[in-house]
């Protein structure tokens, strides 16, 4: 079995970054989306909001365990972006990470579909409606409060990913001495609960481009029509936009008052400091692997 | 009292594996039924959905601790089997194992069943039913929701077990780099926590063919009857079954777009490698202990 | 100031040790009856049964921190008990270990009394009863629910803290492999917090005979009157006599099902073997203190 | 890029050491703020008391981690002035320090009242009240709970910070042997946890003169006028005056019962120990520094 296996092995470092990026948000929005599913098809009853936010906490985290060595765990446009911006990753592979993200994030929301199919059509009584008494489109993807503006909620979402990516950067800082390999991931978590805790109610905190577009092309296509991009206003730009916005300001701010700053002593930390570098993003660990050890 | 009990010694190892998968078992289940029998006879009063999920959750770490040096922590069938797929671990091993595990879940429902003796009497008035308004018989074993279909059912287990194994496997892959000793088992319960939070209102996740039987067999001849069989239009044979289809399935996702795909460099990772794939089960510490030694 | 709290020196290890015994307790019970006393004025307003089960789990957790350094953190007499008759502990200082533990935790409820003086008041409306819609006396040591048997309640004690002292001994044994120094505090935390939410709706999950004397000893003065001692049938004697049993219990049966049959590699584990054998109860850092260095 | 960000590098220590403090205070205002504010808005549709408490947790463990490496992480003023008392922070850093601090927290509470804007106004009818049944100052700054006294108000404050340094010193002595480098910030994250569920009832648990002030000083222009240092019989000097006593009170009590008797072995331990020493307080890791390398 073990060989058998081993015969379908992929050399291609791009190919396994792409499947890696694509398990990895499978996993974050399976978890995630499953615990909407069930606070909504329950009534609350095996549920609250706060079961909500640790199931995409703890997706987040075990997504992260699952891709982390191969691609650098990015699961997120956002972050993908803010790092080319950065210069820590290449523009070419950019495509290629976002269409496998939110391929990742589609099968996912699928697979919960397919989970709750029964709960689903209980609950709604067999109609799948984006609004209402019994809407389950919220189960995919965010849609915005009745009180909130179009700007409220492109300010909203761009806090939250600058806040989101302000941790991810002050947890992978060199700078403040090294963390035990194996406790990132669970941090990032950690982020990503707190944020739910202090940033959900107003939208739902998508904070990102994968996690909400993939979901809510699954509705579309499922049965819930083209509501879904109609729907609070055709909200469904909003999860897109601005968290690359917020994902480059929240970069910004950390780099310009602590990063930067750090002292550079010539001797111990630049040495092995092009690997320091590279590995600030979210959980780059490429220097295990092998065959990254060239440039390094 | 050391002297004395340094007497009791036992030296085979398949005996020493057993007791331990027996007591993992025993502990992961005398606090995973114990917390749906607080919440139950409580009535949500002292507990409430999320504390099953943490009961479960802590079960299983903690029964993972108590067992990891010993028998690699599998505490439950369907891993079990998953690994003699994989041949990483004995065929001749697998009844012997699961007949322990049975066993542990077994004698755990019967010491909730004397601790919360008094506390079932007055909640359900002596008679001990399956289903109704004051059932019982869920605090030991799953039963599936009423909008269940029987597909809808094995679909749940399946998915549920496969997410499972991804994950646990995710953890233990020594391609992610290494994790601190210590931290895979409060994983491992991570794991079953999001899993509780975002995949149990269908059927109650049982994902374990042990956790399952060992507690309804208890509730069978307990007082319960043979309805324990019978409720949910015979469900019990699927949390048998699903689990272990599952168990395979996410095996086979996670080895084909991750594990089979890391570079193996023939020099240091195939060194230690024996020792490194023997490894990837839940928590193998066998490398611990002295007589494994031989092997490596 | 450094130099001036340098002249408090005290040199004597077993006064060191009861002082470190006394505020671990304190801690424990300062956050547990805390968080009751939290619970129970504000009306489930700020917080519930969960938030009591971390109140004390955590309570666990930064009172071992407090004092693991210095006496071992056994912060419960059931705890010192058992490690004496295992020889891990000299017979001598049990006594004095006990007083300070019930030390601590009278001081600590006195101090819970000091801080919700205006809430207790406010609550029951300046009676303090033990018994009736306003009883206070239950803020700080356990009495059984209304349906429990004294036989369904020393059972419901033997069994919780024999499930304690189970975990806390496989998280303790070096024959699973080393745990991360600062892991095991919050691992002993986190069994504090299993046992509450699976063992706690019987009769509050005492499991420690100083965690309840101390507050009943304090209710007893402070004004609850002789009640205390009389409430749930002459409960008092419960949670002080079948700790101490269950703790006994537990013990064995970890020793006899996993660490007795611990391989004895006669040469690595042997020669740092009198340590490693001193280092199974809670949190014995005694090997870090230079004048404990002359045994080893 | 990162070449244009390396322009912007300020050498200057204090300046350093002030914006990490700065940031570090307002990560632990926008999350815990940001908590409070979604559970008023939504009236605990979106949260609860317990997410709260999560929220001020999980918001200082990332202010930590964010600023650790800078300035040590005081992230309070209370903080700040014990470790002046001590000895163990210069004196002329404390205005700078505090500053800082309260300047993190007032901007984080703008950031809050920006992405609240909406929901604010929404739950308000557009009026900003400190009292009543929409009052929603309380989600920037603390008021007492209508029972309480201003003395027991005081005691609240002064117990509450005592107990936050007594383990925050406790989580920093070396003598009980290392900590994981990363989990101190979370085990003070787990500090405030526990505050928050057994002490927050009475006034909020502030224990922070600049998480009050800050805010405070916010909503005071913002549009809740001067009601906001009039309301609960003139309640805001409370939580600036009785934090600096209690975290006093509580460096007093941790030293004298523990820290001082730790025995200092001429050799080992004090070689290194002006470092071991230094690094007590809250997460000093200024030995990273290479300009802090000079006094060593």
């Amino acid at each position: 079995m073990e060989k058998l296996l081993k015969k379908c092995q992929i050399r291609n470092k791009l190919v396994r970054e792409c499947l890696a990026e694509c398990l990895g948000v499978y996993i974050l929005i399976l978890f995630g989306c499953g615990s909407v599913a069930q606070v909504t098809t329950s009534q609350d009853k095996k549920g609250q909001y706060l079961s909500i936010n640790l199931g995409f906490a703890l997706g987040v985290t075990f997504g992260v365990f699952a891709s982390r060595g191969v691609s650098g765990a990015h699961l997120n446009p956002a972050v993908s972006l803010s790092l080319c911006f950065l210069g820590r990753h290449p523009w070419i592979k950019l495509p290629f990470y976002v269409f496998f993200q939110v391929l990742g994030a589609f099968l996912a929301a699928a697979t919960v579909g397919l989970q709750y199919y029964d709960a689903i059509q209980a609950y709604s009584g067999g109609k799948l409606t984006v609004t209402g008494p019994t809407a389950t489109a919220g189960i995919f993807s965010t849609y915005p409060a009745d009180y909130l503006s179009v700007w409220g909620g492109v300010m909203d979402q761009v806090i939250g990913t600058a806040a989101l990516l302000l941790c991810v950067l002050a947890l992978g800082d060199q700078g403040h001495g090294p963390l035990p390999d194996g406790l990132q991931p669970i941090l990032v978590g950690g982020v990503v609960l707190v944020i739910g805790i202090s940033m959900g109610s107003n939208s739902g905190y998508a904070l990102n481009p994968a996690r909400d577009l993939g979901p809510r092309l699954f509705t579309f296509i499922a049965g819930w029509g083209v509501e879904v991009f109609r729907a609070g206003g055709g909200w469904w730009w909003v999860p897109i936009v601005a968290p690359c916005v917020g994902a480059l300001l929240g970069t910004l701010i950390y780099e310009l008052m602590i990063e930067v700053h750090h002292p550079t002593s010539s001797s111990e930390q630049q040495s092995p400091g092009q690997g320091v570098i590279e590995g600030k993003p979210v959980l780059e660990l490429e220097g295990v692997e092998p065959d990254s050890g060239k440039t390094t």
